[in-house]
């Protein structure tokens, strides 16, 4: 019987948690949300992520700029949103458009303020074992699996995708939880093989259904951290749940762990701030 | 018939491109170097790093720390290094009594004189593709990989070790290089299959003659960044020699390059200051 990776219970810990510590801390916590342009998916991942801040007690203050917007005016929004104290969290929704930075513009998000754990140096800081805020798909990935026991030391972990904000900062992270770690990606030549060999596959390629149930493991574990057009992930789930032991669902899978550590990270940033009062 | 990847033709062509370089700058470029307490290989490799400065007219300011220092003097130090104009890179020798905080020690050294890579911003912004120094033994072997024109794209490389300073920044390097990569570390089970598929094996684990010939493909390019006492690499050379198609040998393989990367970022620190007198 291959067993169901639910994100929602692993979601509901997280809140639980978050409850209790918000009882703790005298202050509101306030999360900024930043959209440039029209991306649909990009209004509806914010417009769950704005609900969910709602439930939890957080205020998110929306920014929609004008796809034509400058790179300086989004800086300036940034700088803005840094000095202000009432602020605790940042996310500026990944992508923006291709005639702006946005390795500039997340790099100006301050430390603290990096709840959604896109600034290199997050990115840095926690590959060295530092107390910053991963990146929150990968963040949610490595929830997902403690919570459901799974064993990460010594296993081999295949990531596909590379991306700045999930593959990269996975992979490190991963390495960090003791697993042996192959980093797939566009000009990986021989995938299959290579996808064949994990314990735990996970992909993160923004390709549907891109990973086959005959490449994989007889057993392995297959976390889709995909979510492509018409509810598809980026696993061929069909063929996948028949050899697989374990599987996220796309959607209900990775998706609300996702947000739910973007909540954390932000309540957490409040929650630092508040000592200081 | 096997090639042998000497390190002292890159290093050479290192050192010619930064003497022309040197040319164009108004400023002697002065590396301050650290040591805390008696390490013997510490000492022995800071004077080679030393004496290199010296032949390429970079001024060595020499710092010999008491194995009992505290961590504020650390600091203090870097502190007092960091705000000196003159300074143009500062060089804390690895390892450290572990009484201190290598990671505070290190993360202390201003951006822009991480001369040796070993901040964690350094590494987030490498690994991000932003402009940083990349610790120097990574730089050298890549270096190395390209000057003797070996394909690092599309290609499976397995690299042994995950220290914050070698494994890790090397690992995102290659990522970056387009190659598929592997992890492996002490936790890693079955590290003979895995190094047994690599097209490019690096072993960066610190325990002399690890890696036995009758683990490589044959035909594998085997990179050696260990040093060990007695000469000895991480590599068992004998073996590998047999079934490899090229391998550095150790000592005048990855060594001498590490060297030349460490002047080149000096002298790149120097030049990007200079540029504002």
């Amino acid at each position: 019987m291959t067993k169901l990776l639910y994100g929602n219970p692993v979601a509901s810990e997280i809140q639980l948690r978050l409850l209790n510590y918000m009882k703790s801390i005298n202050k509101q916590p306030k999360i900024a949300t930043i959209i440039v342009g029209d991306d649909v998916s990009s209004h509806k991942y914010v417009n769950m992520k704005e609900m969910a801040s709602v439930k939890m007690g957080i205020e998110p203050l929306s920014f929609r700029l004008d796809k034509h917007i400058t790179q300086d005016e989004l800086i300036e929004l940034i700088d803005k949103l840094n000095s202000d104290y009432e602020v605790d969290g940042i996310l500026l929704q990944h992508p923006i458009p291709g005639h702006l930075n946005e390795r500039e513009a997340f790099d100006r998000i301050l430390l603290e303020k990096d709840v959604d754990g896109v600034t290199s140096t997050s990115f840095g800081d926690i590959a060295m074992g530092k107390n910053s805020f991963l990146s929150c798909t990968p963040a949610a990935i490595i929830e997902l699996i403690k919570y459901y026991d799974i064993e990460m030391k010594s296993k081999h972990i295949v990531v596909i995708g590379r991306s700045s904000i999930l593959g990269k900062p996975l992979s490190s992270a991963l390495i960090n939880e003791d697993a042996t770690v192959t980093t797939c990606h566009s000009y990986t030549r021989n995938v299959e093989e290579i996808v064949g060999q994990a314990d735990i596959v996970i992909a993160a390629v923004g390709k549907p259904k891109f990973v086959k149930g005959k490449w994989i493991k007889e057993g392995a574990i297959v976390i889709d951290a995909g979510y492509n057009p018409g509810n598809a992930g980026d696993v061929d789930y069909g063929s996948c749940l028949e050899k697989c032991s374990a599987i996220t669902p796309v959607p209900g899978g990775v998706g609300p762990v996702t947000i739910a550590k973007l909540l954390e990270h932000t309540v957490l940033a409040a929650g630092k701030k508040a000592k200081y009062i």
